[in-house]
């Protein structure tokens, strides 16, 4: 029983609603040993773009074979698949509008498949809530070892989303932006640096603020100055020590972020 | 051990403190298995028709057999008892407020047990938290196989909460209201459709809108238009396309929503 | 299976990010059968003393040999260090800046261990997220039977919070202050009464409000006016019977409350 791979959620669902429960109970109908964690409930409704961020950061601090169940659905209802891709080490579920994407391609996507079987549906899906009748039943299904070609036919042109890839400038500007902004109002990049390009910063710019260099911890400036480190996932972070960046800097998504390196 | 059944939580505690996480402790202190799945903790303080409504949609996606407690009670401290529902396939636990009703009523309810037993209630119980004292061990009791009986007495008045039915004006119009506004802002009424009502809706009103027909999906009409739908808890549903309905429109709970039907 | 400790969870990580869910990927990483539960992510950001008071009004509801990991880290890359305190019954785990003082005074602390075994820390540490790369693993290595001594060397001179005590002016006056205030609006204070102080106080006075004594249950009093009682976790509380006291009292933490007793 120790044995029975894990399922994570991340969803655009909340936690007013019972939506999240739900799908749980729906899982452990059909394999009652199942554990299920949460990644997070609280993607903003719709936005794909940070669901796929989300999973890209988390999904590898799992063991391998866990099932990971991504639902941000603006087109539930519509023509848009449902899919299982499986990649390396993990399976993952959602519709195929890109939110796999990051993750899978990061891990080393293998092959896609389009859920189409009936036998692992619920019976008369409904047209708003495939999170309960179509993504949770794959999940569980996935997770008590039922094999993913079961599930429908293999597809090779699941939806894929681009990520924004900062640009290089030669070697002595990268032109980043704002991904993500955390719960402590850490700005995230989406930019990662190579130990090289990390020796070589001088400044990084956001707006009319100019940050000497990368730091180690958030200590590393006095008071609510802020400072550039490499995050806890890899990308480059603007923070405030024990403040809220974000709101000291004013910042938004999508906002640029311009890091000058020594030649 | 995966025979366990499962134990559904529903309260207004919230998330901040940790009274959630304190029921759990208490269940597993009595019933170390005990699987415990979370609906929903953010029911308005003291809403128990917001409760009944959230554990009526809810509560059939659960294999039978399952323990669902539903904590609101702001009645808790007085005289209201504690009890058990037991229905057609399920185990309801909670405040002898109604808040089982609705959920308890829709699968067939069989008897009712008012909890008295001090032999599974903790010992010096509060007055304030008998989501602690009470309904966590009953639940765990009766997850670990003890029966409903063992509690307390039968009583054959437990409190009933009215459901807000739609009245029937003859057969060309339903007059209903908002039951519940959901996470994206969707409006659900408190209608149910039969094939033949919903073949024959000509226009849905809420306030001065006009909506016509029933949608298949949320994607049928274009832009931020309302539409309705059959929402995946079988209630008609008034829902914008990707966007916030209660916000657009300015709908509160309660709001009349009016069916036009074909003779 | 079911002698496996539980793990609970207590940070101020919120659950919009996957922070949390990280964790328990690296936990059941380690320890594929641990049981999580949460306590609460919504610790006001680096509020350590919020934290601290939250794991002592909870920690004891749990079956003994409970793991309990607590983050609130604002320290975190510092040098401050990682540590295991173990009590009379309980396994404590979180970074030394006293956010397990009270919960583990309260139990009766045993010996503290300074966390700095590699074998038992994730490889490559980040310096902004020990949760993920110390305090998870930690807690799993626990809760597999891993002794604490095997994770570092034992400390004497764990950092101590001191706890607000509440000042004792002669028999006839206990000046204390709120320590929290709760999802209800409820205000509560510093202040155990023993059954003698309770059966002698003539008033409870908060700014410019005076309570007439202890109450049983918050429907002691009609309306939304003020009553005292001792709340589910030992101490007073000030609430409004199913309404918001913060909200309708304008209190704040830390703000001032007097009881006056009998001599």
């Amino acid at each position: 029983m120790g044995t029975s791979p894990l399922v994570t959620m991340l969803t655009d669902f909340g936690v007013v609603d019972p939506f999240v429960g739900v799908m749980k109970g729906i899982i452990h109908g059909i394999h009652p040993v199942a554990r299920v964690i949460d990644l997070t409930h609280e993607i903003s409704p719709h936005d794909v773009r940070a669901g796929a961020f989300m999973l890209l950061t988390a999904y590898r601090y799992f063991p391998h074979g866990t099932v990971h169940l991504a639902v941000v659905d603006p087109g539930v209802g519509t023509g848009r698949r449902a899919v299982v891709v499986v990649t390396t080490h993990y399976l993952f579920v959602g519709p195929d509008n890109g939110i796999l994407t990051w993750a899978a391609n990061d891990d080393g996507m293998r092959f896609s498949v389009s859920i189409t079987n009936d036998e692992y549906i619920l019976s008369q899906p409904s047209t708003t809530f495939h999170g309960r009748d179509i993504f949770a039943p794959a999940a569980a299904h996935l997770c008590r070892g039922v094999e993913p070609e079961k599930l429908g036919e293999r597809i090779d042109n699941p939806l894929v989303l681009d990520f924004p890839e900062p640009q290089y400038h030669g070697v002595s500007r990268i032109v980043g932006s704002i991904i993500h902004i955390d719960r402590f109002g850490n700005l995230v990049t989406n930019v990662r640096l190579t130990d090289d390009e990390k020796s070589r910063i001088v400044t990084v710019t956001l707006k009319d603020v100019s940050i000497p260099g990368i730091s180690a911890t958030y200590r590393d400036v006095q008071g609510k100055k802020p400072l550039a480190l490499v995050g806890s996932s890899g990308f480059v972070e603007i923070a405030c020590n024990k403040s809220n960046a974000a709101d000291i800097l004013g910042t938004r998504r999508d906002d640029e972020v311009i890091f000058h390196l020594e030649d």
